[in-house]
């Protein structure tokens, strides 16, 4: 545990030093800070020193080492002491310790891997460690085979969250016994009491019946914690939960187990440090991973795309299925994802081929994404699919995930009116406005097959989060299976130097756009079409050319008017350069049951009301 | 149970035989639609019959009699079986049956209210029912105090939904014995096997060590099913689940327990149908409710608004709650949720004056959003309560509240980077941006407490989805108490013949757009100064006329560019008319921790970062 740790490994009262220092350290942190959570993180601290003096398996010099154990700290904001178990373990000093919250530390009041090489994934947003953790252990254990364990530290107060039962079933289902949650139940959410308290066996019985085996300790006692961890290791088949009955500030008399300390640094840091025994030099030697290799085949082979003809009728979640099998037989890294519509998404033309490397999460869209994250904190490329509208189930992990600064890929099937008869409970109508707002996310909304294939294909390489809109129905090729869609593009399908105005367009208003402009143009009047394929980033030289030659950008979308193609035009101008007029045609209200082109119609956002609306601009608008 | 139904009610044949008869019409609507779900209907239709001729209490011609039993049906997609009960109840007709799914019909592909008065809640999104359900009993039980009972037709396979979780936990914690869930476990889902097939026992497990009393049935067995019901209405402290173990495409051979036929209609329609013993014309005499009345004041008196000092500074929060526990005095219907976090979003000061009234939600913002939303449906006015970035957790449950049409209040705390070092997982930034994309929705974001008093106040009458965002820190006071804030209004702060262009801000940037104005007019450069308090509706008169007068709108907000006020500001010119030059100061990439200050600094949307852009824009861009 010191430098000269004994092969036996620490005794009982070297992990109770530990703590102590870890305790110390914490509420010192935010002493400095002035602000964070020093009795959260007191009340996990015997649990952190037990872990990180003994069972722990981690090289802090090679975070990358593939054998290494992964630690969540799920309830984040018990950062200070995760601050002060990497200072102990010798990967920061005490000078960066006490950076804690300030502009420019690595330090933040919840971590994010983007800072610390040694943070798995970003939490804060509670609820969500597990759901990762489960991700990283089915890399672990199903596609890996390294045997490095996950291990999860919750709070109580988060598994209210139902995504923490998402996770827990998958975790048992998948038979994760690389999978440890200790959960810190201390009693205290952030206003007051927990729901169950220190009702242990309120937790336990839950966990219990979702398949998971748990041991109940006394969070205070190191000994009992050292044992229930080596259980933990030893339990194979299930995952374990070590609940462990902790009291929120522990070790300070005056902060224990009281209401309205929740966040803030202790109101007398000084006499809190004096109490715990003051600082600490204490060095923990953390065990080494043993050695492991990543076998995978990153790329086995060329890559060849689904073929289309040109003019056949193919929908573009079928092209993304057909695409992602392909990408799966030239890339050993891409894994699918399914919320159990594999069969409507396509996706399920991936399991066909790779079934090793396809996950069934059920209809559990927080799970799904979440499950994806950390597959791709684990190296792999995961394309995770359901329809448009349900992925507003994830939103939260989607946010955190772009937080974490996570690769990951998400497909939305059956977006917009267009579906038809299912109605608006079905109709991703929010998907673009939800993604675009996303930080350095990238948005992509193919109108034909071989255009959806190719994007599935680059959207693998890209950084930070990529979203794929697919239509559920059959939509013509246009595009030949040579033409290059790249990302930040457009493609001018219509132009002429006397056109009258320019439409904007993708996916399946993309054709509609293409038949108003045959309409008009046998009534002489030219419009230019543009397939904004890519919504973000958007073309910004192809729609100023538009807009300075044309004068009027008239956007069509099978979307909400708010946050869509619509608004995303509108990054092209928003330099101080001069903006064009701009029309949009979107989805307003709540549509009901109709065929599709009944719902387009009703919309109005097909051939008829796109050259409908021309006319009028025509007429009365643009010069 | 027909017009002549015995005082001892229906015999189980007749339940039989009205089961029979819901199949038949389940499959003859789907078969006239070309699309639906039959065999997930034949599968839940004993279960249907036993409810709807015995234990359920309704009065169709009546749907808003306070005394009616509700009913959900969470698996939505069954409606064929929904709309076959309503016939048999006699509240539609055959030849509207055969409408199912075609434009124009009432009977649409997933039942929503906005088209039958029946409907409790839209569903069809799956995991939703049970959680709005919870919301309804809590409306029976600790408000109106009426014994009717909310009874959910749920699917085996959206026990997978973390919400149906968050929303078990809810429901057993408040002693809800008037809720049933009865849990049609056909074993398959859209694309084969469920993750627990006909276990029951798994789902009874998780379901008593959540506090659930479970009765265990053959689901088509009537008599075991009318004796379960019977169970659960005579169960006391505690919801009772009826776990039905059935057959998906019950009663029809060729369809029974297949995969591959989940949301098409069955291939031979007419040899099912004949199979079944063709079209039945049995009328069931539902049984009416027992006479109840509302008791409840919904205007008990005057509201007296707090009132707030010119320049004092007021956190928006504060004064949310404030206002909101004034709100909850004048007005008997307001009620409060929260999500375990009133003591930073200011909802506690709600609880401190009417605990009757408030519910604690803990940390699940779905069930926190569905609770409200089965309030709103039983007239309720609830304001529901957690971080602005947490309710992206609820995307999905807010989509669907519009899609049923439901009047809520939303509102997100500790928006923005303004947070300061709390970090990027707290910071609500993209909130504006999914609740502009909600249809119908109000979005407000005010920048000061008697301005945020007034909107409180003011969206309880609203119709839809209304979004309040709240801002952590304290701001000064720049209005008056007379002061009103119409909804689709803004006030102009600063305004001159001279103006060089127009600044547009909300919340927390209007101050720093004040004294970026006042910096610049000391150097000669006077700008307009624009509080866009209302972000949907927007103020296209006040936009336009700046836009006419000035040339050049600036935005700047605490918010991600994508779907926030610079594209709101887009609302006011969408009709064709000319569009000023736009410039928006916003959030980009993922901030860190630091200090309030430094934040808004780091993100270039302080004072000094909208003097610089000004600086610019009229040096290089505008005239």
């Amino acid at each position: 545990m010191t430098e000269t740790t004994p092969r036996g490994g620490p005794a009982p009262d070297q992990f109770r030093e530990l703590a102590r220092q870890l305790r110390v350290d914490s509420v010192r942190a935010a002493a400095a800070a002035g602000s964070g959570h020093p009795t959260s993180s007191l009340s996990a601290a015997d649990l952190m020193a037990v872990l990180l003096a003994r069972h722990l398996q981690y090289d802090f010099q090679r975070p990358d080492h593939p054998g290494n154990d992964r630690f969540i700290l799920s309830k984040g904001h018990a950062s200070p002491l995760l601050y002060a178990a990497y200072k102990a373990a010798g990967a920061l000093d005490d000078e960066e310790l006490l950076t804690f919250r300030k502009q420019g530390s690595r330090l933040e009041g919840h971590p994010t891997p983007r800072r610390l090489p040694w943070v798995e994934v970003a939490t804060g947003s509670l609820g969500q460690g597990l759901a990762v953790g489960v991700g990283m252990a089915l890399s672990g254990k199903r596609l890996d085979r390294i045997p490095y364990r996950v291990w999860v530290l919750c709070g109580d107060g988060e598994l209210a969250e139902g995504a923490v039962w998402e996770a827990a079933e998958h975790a048992a289902y998948e038979h994760l016994d690389n999978l440890t949650a200790l959960v810190d139940v201390n009693r205290l959410g952030q206003r007051g009491p927990t729901r169950h308290e220190w009702d242990l066996d309120a937790y336990a019985r839950r966990l219990k019946a979702f398949g998971w085996h748990v041991v109940a300790v006394d969070g205070h006692d190191v000994e009992d914690v050292d044992r229930a961890l080596h259980e933990a290791r030893s339990t194979a088949g299930q995952p374990t939960a070590v609940l462990a009955r902790t009291v929120k500030g522990k070790g300070v008399a005056s902060a224990e187990d009281r209401e309205g300390l929740h966040g803030k640094p202790l109101p007398d840091a000084d006499a809190a440090i004096a109490e715990l025994g003051g600082p600490g030099r204490l060095r923990v030697t953390v065990q080494a991973p043993p050695a492991a290799r990543v076998l995978r085949a990153t790329r086995s082979g060329h890559l060849e795309l689904p073929r289309y003809e040109r003019g056949a009728e193919v929908a573009t979640r079928d092209a993304f299925g057909q695409a992602l099998a392909a990408l799966g037989t030239a890339r050993g890294d891409v894994v699918a994802l399914d919320g159990e519509v594999g069969d409507s998404t396509r996706a399920e033309l991936f399991a066909k081929e790779h079934p090793e490397r396809y996950f069934e999460c059920y209809i559990a869209e927080q799970q799904l994404v979440a499950a994806a994250v950390g597959l791709a904190r684990r190296g792999w490329v995961p394309y995770a699919a359901t329809f448009a509208a349900f992925l507003t189930r994830a939103h939260d992990v989607v946010r955190m995930a772009a937080v974490s600064g996570a690769d990951l890929n998400l497909v939305g099937s059956h977006a917009g009116v267009a579906i038809g008869q299912d109605g608006p409970s079905q109709m991703g109508l929010e998907d673009l406005a939800m993604f675009r707002a996303v930080p350095d996310s990238t948005v992509l909304y193919p109108c034909d097959a071989p255009q959806t294939a190719r994007l599935v294909a680059a959207m693998a390489d890209l950084d930070g989060v990529r979203y794929l809109r697919t239509t559920r129905g059959a939509t013509p090729v246009l595009y030949g299976p040579g033409e290059e869609f790249p990302v930040g593009g457009s493609k001018v399908l219509r132009s002429s130097g006397a056109d009258r105005l320019t439409v904007v367009a993708a996916g399946v208003t993309v054709h509609e756009a293409l038949a108003a402009a045959a309409a008009l143009d046998r009534e002489g009047v030219p419009v230019r079409v543009v397939d904004l394929y890519s919504v973000k980033p958007v073309d910004r030289r192809t729609l100023r050319a538009a807009a300075e030659q044309t004068g009027c950008l008239l956007t069509v979308e099978d979307h909400r008017q708010e946050g869509g193609i619509g608004d995303a035009v509108l990054d092209a101008f928003s330099d101080g350069s001069p903006v064009p007029r701009l029309v949009r045609l979107a989805v307003t209200g709540v549509p009901g049951s109709a065929s599709p082109a009944e719902q387009l119609r009703a919309a109005g956002i097909d051939a008829e009301s796109i050259a409908a609306a021309v006319r009028l601009l025509v007429e009365h608008v643009v010069r």
